[in-house]
């Protein structure tokens, strides 16, 4: 039957669409000898950073994979193999998607001269490269070992690799970034009074490399985990209702994810600018008929697969998943855009000084989370009614189904943020500074909506996971465990599970925060001995910056990631598997919580910043615009460390829980 | 037996030590005619403020009333007299104690000039005065009630109607303190550079009224509710468990409540400062004392009351609960206190700039939790594998039977702080204020420790009522509900309850922006239209701020307290009485750690400025001083209106959703 070639084929599709982007992003003129030397520092940093931090992670994943050998149960090979390929996988997806990110930064800035809409397409072809890439790679790994193994738990592993990966390319990613941003802004722009991006800041090009570190490589291993990982959990909840809904059960994920990926191919051409029209709403296009065009071919798909009735109801699950998506996108965008009224009261508050600005939007953070959050509650129930614990995981695959058009828009971002950079750092004409920034406004709005998806998305899959825990500690179980609240380990997991949240959130503003003081130290060294630097006659020492700010991520992720695996494990061990499953439930409900704020809050105190650099307020140098960016300041590591972390978090403990159950159940 | 007796006996010796406490306090010296002067002032001002508040109350409390006449089961006035009662109990308790700590403030103040000895002495009999009320009237009403009515669900609303009547207490008294300290701060000290506590700044005495009606008034009724409702819950389930543990399991905790005050009224003793010694530690004497002594007794009553074999576990359970209210205490003047690193470090931090510094201290606020919730976790393993459901409520009833000794010492940090107000406004000499300023640091202390006890207790209250509300909803029900995690009902009132935390977090900072911004405008005013006031030739119009302060307070709180009564109802009704269980588990969760996380980071940042104020780090003046400032007007709404407010919120939800299972039981 040609469904069973739908998936290779949408996954080939995925991969050769991301091929001929990146040929045409390569084949744009890479601009003057002053773009191609920085140019080349952001490739080298780059680099760097990923050859330090693949060092890190594939010493740890032979550990973790040797771990997993010795497992229970007894097919442990596959599961060594599986986690293995599942790192390897999202490491060659990060490493592609970025290395093609930093190519289009530089021809982004020199194809400014060809106007808007033409620097749009190469920033838009450059982002296209990640997305394609996580989801082409995301699919044929599942489809590969779906095809060898089967519906067994080993092919779990492949999501955990994944999610491996992610813990480092994420969050260590994000202290990455924060350290290189502070770092940059504290001695050039406060200290030193140069403008941002100078040439003659040492951060400089660290702070570069770090917006490609953290939203490009670090968002891509982030969705690309949830992706995979949404998957992985239906086909496993899928093949534990084969009797109910019959073996199209299992294969069905697969199928959605695969029309998701050709939706998503398809949509590409609504992702056009014309001359005048908003960029924004080009990206918004894509997105929005990327979900629509999913949906109806679900919708027929899934009647096709289980007929008719149970069709439609399986048809809504998927539906339930889609729209939530869509609705926490669009809130976090209006939460935290500046065309809208939370941004501009931020910004109006900012006037009574920073402590107030910084209340105004820790409050706007506060209320944004309602919505996102109720309406992933609806998507629970309703495609629970649908179709049952296996109604919740497609609601999970039918969010992240679109996951490739999302993180194209949304690794956009970064790539003509950086291209602004360049332009600066060039010293282009204003003119063509006007344009990236155009581009820019619109990236952070993506950003925003990718945000608000990589976090709803985290907490449907980590439910997903969290089902197929239960389910799997309740296989062949004659008297199933039931996750009953007034159960004293239950309650006592789900506070624990609370607690790490917070713990790990704490650990990691900490992280950003020493990490940012060597930086800090490192700049000021240079300004002080790197004679004739600040009149722009020597080059500081890129490199040395990048190194410190890569070093430092690695060694501070330590801890945290090692709190983050092993602290389900203490919990299963000793409270005992309920108390995991509350534990869990506790972290998904804090996590969601925080995450939500601190993606939110820190988006609307950027935005007010930005807002009041407009003009407002009294514009640029005016005390208002000094409490926006200490309120800016705050929400830095909020929304690009400590926020985007939980997201891993939460999906790790899940993580933990699924491949321990096995042990557990032994204990 | 003379165990009948213990409970009114001891409340009575309460009551009685309360009288002589205040009749102590009034017979010092009132001060000079200036001292008596700003006094009168303040006296006004807190009456204007109760007489505004009672008026709303009052009105809002015959609604609910007629209501609670109308909900099943049958003993529908025994339901509305009850609340009526309470709502009153709780009135009359903050009433008094207030009116005694305003009277307080003047005459510790007057009584400096004795020396530090003597003015401890005077501020701490009139912190007394407010503890032995609260538990004396407490544990009066619920003897009365419990005597009247039995060991039946009427006897809840006289808890319902506490926790009405501290709703308005302490969010508004918070709104009310922080409006009026924002506005007093902002016009005074930084845009008329006059110092803090000047008689020429308008707000100066709603200033000081705000605390006496947050920090004495607010606090009491919050606590005079925990405590309450704690005893209630435990009556209620004991009545359910009377089949294995005896008719004693109904009165007991009403008797372990009676020795924790009796040991209060014996720990007095023990807080005495000798010349030279630290009056924190005379403070903490007294409460570990207590604690020790409440210990000892009810070792032995246990095993009187169950029989040695029982009444060891059942020992245990209480025991539980009073170590873990120590250690969330100690844990919280950890974090917060400036002796020690993490605040020392947050001051350190603010040398890079305000963003750092409150960075630093909401990662403090995010570590700080941890301890405390993992001791709380531990409470309840203990005390449910200790007896059940019903050591769980006794836990919140072992925790709280202390709440006479604890609310003193509290009591005590507003007081001294007003005296040092009153010292600086009649402008006495220096060294009397450096002994206000010694003990005003102590109250800090105090002030933190019972936050995190006030918190820690309502949590436990709430798991009691909690473990109530599902007793009630499975009484006599042959399939009893589970509140199984794997319900999506469960799920989406899970997700749903903690969203109502950020929504009602989000909502009360927010007021409190709005009102100090019309507070800000008022004081503008009077310095621009009244001719003299900044040369301390004319008086300021003080009553005109209070008014505004008072009347946007019970304004500003009209909407989220409509949403914390009404939500928990439209999610029982809606998506039924399972999710309403999980509803005020998921509150509970995400209530707990941002009640602690709100109140150890705004302690710490406050503790930070104070630290550098001292003279570290550049002291007064510099430029980590105006950073540290930042920090702690970010601080205060957490601190002093939002995390309580969070007490006050799951306790009143999950009253509601106890009250209204009888009703959801018909749907």
């Amino acid at each position: 039957m040609v469904l069973e070639f739908l998936a290779p084929i949408a996954a080939f599709a995925a991969l050769i669409l991301a091929g001929i982007a990146a040929k045409l992003v390569l084949r744009e003129d890479s601009g003057s000898s002053k773009i191609k030397e920085i140019a080349a520092a952001i490739q080298q940093g780059a680099s760097a950073y990923l050859k330090r931090q693949y060092k890190t992670i594939w010493i740890l994943v032979f550990v973790v994979a040797a771990l997993l050998y010795f497992m229970p149960p007894g097919n442990a090979w596959q599961s060594s193999v599986a986690f293995i390929v599942g790192a390897l996988s999202s490491s060659v997806a990060g490493f592609i998607g970025m290395n093609i990110a930093v190519r289009a930064n530089s021809r982004t800035a020199a194809s400014t001269s060809g106007g808007l809409e033409r620097a749009f397409k190469v920033a838009f072809r450059g982002g296209l490269v990640m997305g394609m890439i996580v989801v082409g790679v995301g699919l044929l790994g599942v489809v590969l070992f779906f095809t060898w193994y089967g519906a067994v738990s080993a092919i779990l592993s492949y999501g955990f690799g994944a999610s491996f990966v992610a813990l480092f390319a994420r969050v260590g990613g994000g202290i990455f970034t924060k350290t290189a941003d502070v770092g940059a802004d504290l001695v050039g722009k406060v200290e030193k009074g140069i403008p941002e991006d100078d040439p003659r800041n040492p951060a400089v090009i660290a702070d570069n490399v770090g917006d490609n570190v953290g939203d490009v490589a670090g968002m891509g291993a982030d969705l690309f985990e949830s992706y995979v990982a949404s998957i992985l959990a239906a086909i496993i909840v899928g093949a534990t209702v084969v009797a109910t809904y019959g073996s199209g059960a299992v294969v069905f994920p697969i199928w959605v994810s695969a029309i998701g990926v050709l939706a998503s191919i398809i949509s590409v051409v609504f992702v056009r600018v014309k001359k005048g029209s908003n960029p924004s709403y080009a990206l918004n296009m894509g997105s929005i008929a990327s979900i629509v065009i999913t949906g109806i071919i679900t919708f027929f798909l899934s009647q096709q697969a289980f007929g008719p009735d149970v069709g439609l109801s399986i048809f809504w699950a998927v539906l339930a998943g889609l729209v939530s998506g869509l609705v926490i996108g669009l809130v976090s965008d209006y939460f935290t855009n500046n065309l809208y009224k939370p941004a501009k009261f931020v910004a109006r508050s900012a006037q009574s000084g920073a402590g107030i600005g910084i209340l105004s939007g820790f409050s706007v953070g506060l209320l944004s989370l309602v919505i996102p959050i109720v309406s992933i509650s609806i998507a629970v129930v309703v495609s629970f009614v649908a179709a049952g614990i296996y109604g919740i995981c497609l609601a999970g695959v039918g969010m992240l189904s679109v996951t490739g058009i999302v993180v194209a828009a949304d690794a956009y971002g970064p790539i003509v943020d950086n291209a602004g950079g360049i332009v600066e750092q060039a010293k282009m004409p204003p003119k063509l500074r006007s344009i990236t920034d155009t581009l820019d406004s619109v990236g952070n709005t993506t950003k925003a909506i990718c945000k608000g998806f990589a976090i709803g998305s985290a907490a449907l899959t980590a439910i997903a996971m969290f089902v197929a825990y239960v389910s799997t500690i309740n296989l062949n179980n004659p008297n199933p465990i039931v996750l009953n609240l007034l159960d004293p380990n239950v309650v006592a997991g789900f506070f624990i599970g609370g607690a790490t949240v917070a713990l790990f959130s704490g650990m990691t503003i900490l992280s950003v925060g020493r990490n940012s003081f060597r930086m800090v130290e490192e700049v000021r060294r240079q300004f002080r001995e790197i004679p004739g630097l600040m009149k722009g006659k020597a080059k500081p020492d890129y490199s040395k910056c990048i190194d410190i700010a890569a070093k430092g991520a690695m060694k501070e992720l330590l801890i945290p990631g090692f709190a983050a695996l092993t602290i389900p494990l203490v919990v299963g061990i000793v409270f005992g598997k309920a108390a995991l499953g509350g534990f869990l439930a506790g972290g998904i409900g804090v996590g969601l919580v925080f995450a939500l704020l601190m993606a939110n809050a820190g988006g609307v105190w950027d935005n007010a910043k930005k807002y009041v650099e407009m003009g407002n307020f009294g514009g640029k140098g005016s005390a208002t615009h000094a409490a926006a960016v200490i309120g800016d300041t705050v929400g830095d590591p909020f929304k690009d460390t400590a926020g985007p972390s939980i997201n891993i978090l939460i999906k790790l403990m899940s993580w933990v829980a699924l491949i321990s159950a096995p042990l557990l159940l032994l204990l």
